[in-house]
């Protein structure tokens, strides 16, 4: 036993310190693809903010790397464990300790699924907004470190437009409680939304308070087939222009209709090239006046079809064609998602950028995504056990971020930098910002402990 | 001439140079009170951002601080000049860059005033939200230095909601530029909401791309009057409680009514122990609704009176009580405004409170701000000739953030910390945050040549 796990045991709790290498194992990665992950020398089960403090001050006094965990659900490799690192799981601090429904914020441990979390504040009347695909099984701890998207961005914003407040325990141990419990507040620097998105590399959160909204109304669903992707994009760019006010507008792709066909033996149209489908959570009359709106607007920029569901239980089955896409897709063979931001004016020219990608490399790519806010997973899939063609992925998945990069967009919209897009993030932000995230990381962490090598490579 | 006014004026065009004292004069101060300006080497009235790299680049060689202004609106004393410091104006750099209407964002430089950025986009049917009650005469660089909040934030949010990416002069003369020009992005630390806010002491913003939301409908506004304070308090909780999503929700003391009554000759009735003026902006019979059922909210908790407006014009009326009440406070002697923000729950005991101290210490509070957010404004009034009197004043100023940390609030709810508020700052962050702080400055700015002093004192 080495040293660090024998201090370790010394002051967690049995049940807090795995050290067999077989339970281990699941804690070595999350689920991005492709990125390397190291053995960890003890994994810590924190039930409390004290062991995080104890774990830290340990690996501090050892020079030995940290890794936090929340639910492994993330994408882009910030979770994966480090060779010799102490991994800091959250997933044991797993309690919503607080739903204030006047002053409408809700305090929560890290650990707690963001479904379990939206669930407790809804039967208050209440609504937390973001809603990542995954948020079934990816944790609030997780959506803070890497600052969530989902499906309602559109209309209702990111993880971090919901941070009021943190607990935070720094690199030397001690606690940071940083941020407010009112609605408004200036007093100091912006710490909470410095530590969200910060992917564990600035400081482990072990508490967070999260505004809250009164419920949504029941939302209005429909969706719109085209014959042709430009169609869609343009029926895209006269929505934005309506400026009506949807809660979800999504995009799939004829590879995407068609994988979701195979695997739900859905009866979407295999010839059409796009689907949209769109939400208005307005309710009444307005949602439904939102909804008839954006059908006649997809009408009349050539749509083929539009299908507006006449219940709840109807628009949810339109939706679950969206949901279903990446399993759809990984029914299809091995897959690298993407997740590229563009202005929304480019967001044509982007989905048939990516298709020209497609073809000049002779690759399968899904396009779907966020359309409202030009949010898009185009999802490389190929064959794994094919050299060459996971190379010719490799070089797709690359390139998706280069067109992305030159439309003025971002490589990330929601998933994170971690290990995977680290070269890519110096590409994005250039020489000075990363000096800066450097400068900042130093300043928080200076013996490089928190999560080393995640953002930017060392 | 000094050495450093002397390599000023070798790259800097003449008129963009300031070292005549009297000219200086007005460039000591911002609005806040009781604050110690310095007097300046010089001031720079930079017309483009390399005018503001060179000043920053002698000033750091030097070692002689900077101190970046606005339009000196402050309330905080964050833009006082410091004694052989530079002031850098940034109110030439006065352009609106463009304006995208798909992508709903503008490019602007930051001496726009926030009614000329806001003016502009409407032209093109958008709608720029953060609406300090100073928006005819506050800058949108002063905005976001100190992360401005506004009348419509209850429904809107404040300006760092609205910020997707800066141009921000480093303190080595290096131009920064953080952010993005797509709804959403997670590429890297969120460095420009860690900006927002920080009063100019990390770097000085020369360009903002700000996002945009379409024009909202033209409001339907109400006003209520009520006989006892803790009637309104309760109407507010009764209001927040329906979940009704108003775009304003205002409230005056009796003290205030009173002040406005003798200043604008309105006819509001002299006895009501406070007002509720509600807005909201939802459109059509929706708009009607909400406006309806907020009255119905406030006759049921005991209003006196309920006036709904009849239309905009009337409605502009009602506002103009509460936008002028800051003015007509000011008729009544010296004034030293609050900005306090609490818990939406704690607000009625929040204002009984605040006429608690005002009997305590026998001296004039009027009590007025964002019903909505919790965010208060409570304004002490004083005769600045009788010493004891403005001993007393300075004690209920205090007094009033005291409470406003009791019961869970914040010292500053939009105004900022400045010079005003430093040893304040410190009792409501703790030693830790504090730590942060420094590390953090420390980091950006190891010289301590932009704004030194200012938020956390030296």
């Amino acid at each position: 036993m080495s040293d660090v796990v024998e201090l370790l045991a010394q002051v967690l709790p049995r049940e807090a310190l795995v050290t067999d290498p077989d339970r281990m194992e699941s804690y070595r990665y999350d689920r991005a693809m492709f990125c390397p992950a190291g053995t960890p020398l003890a994994v810590v089960l924190a039930r409390e903010t004290a062991h995080v403090q104890a774990a830290v001050k340990i690996a501090a006094e050892a020079g030995v790397p940290v890794v936090p965990q929340g639910a492994r659900s993330g994408l882009s490799g910030a979770a994966n464990a480090l060779d010799g690192c102490i991994v800091i799981s959250l997933e044991k601090m797993d309690k919503v300790l607080a739903i204030e429904p006047i002053d409408r914020y809700v305090v929560t441990q890290p650990g707690v699924y963001n479904a379990v979390l939206s669930r407790a504040v809804a039967e208050h009347g209440l609504f937390y907004p973001p809603d990542p695909s995954s948020w079934e099984f990816c944790s609030i701890g997780g959506n803070l470190s890497t600052n969530s998207g989902g499906l309602c961005c559109v209309k209702y914003g990111v993880t971090t437009d919901y941070v009021l407040g943190l607990e935070v325990v720094l690199a030397d141990g001690r606690v940071l409680r940083t941020g407010r419990k009112t609605v408004k507040g200036v007093a100091g620097y912006d710490l909470a939304k410095l530590i969200v998105g910060s992917e564990g590399t600035l400081g482990i959160i072990t508490e967070a308070t999260l505004a809250l909204r009164p419920q949504a109304a029941q939302p209005r669903t429909m969706a719109a087939l085209f014959d042709s992707g430009p169609a869609a994009g343009e029926a895209i760019l006269e929505i934005i222009r309506s400026g009506v006010s949807l809660s979800l507008l999504e995009i799939m792709d004829q590879t995407t209709i068609r994988a979701v066909n195979a695997y739900k033996r859905m009866d979407l149209p295999e010839e059409a090239a796009a689907m949209l489908i769109a939400q208005s959570d307005a309710g009444g009359e307005a949602g439904a006046a939102d909804v008839a709106m954006v059908a006649k607007l997809c009408r009349d920029n050539g749509a083929i079809e539009c299908i507006e569901a006449d219940d709840p239980a109807e628009g949810e089955l339109l939706l679950e064609a969206r949901r279903a896409a990446l399993i759809a897709l990984d029914e299809l063979g091995t897959t690298m998602i993407d997740d590229v931001a563009v202005p929304r004016s480019r967001l044509a020219e982007f989905i048939g950028l990516c298709e020209d990608i497609a073809r000049d490399l002779d690759i399968t790519i899904g396009v779907l995504g966020h359309a409202g806010d030009g949010n898009m997973h185009p999802t490389v899939v190929f064959d794994q056990t094919d050299p060459a063609q996971a190379e010719r992925a490799q070089q797709a998945f690359d390139k998706v971020m280069e067109v992305g990069l030159q439309l003025g967009g971002t490589i990330t919209g929601e998933h994170g930098v971690g290990v995977l897009k680290r070269t890519w993030l110096a590409e994005e932000i250039g020489p000075v910002a990363l000096d800066v995230h450097r400068a900042i990381k130093q300043a928080l962490d200076p013996k490089n402990i928190l999560n080393p090598g995640k953002i930017v490579a060392e």
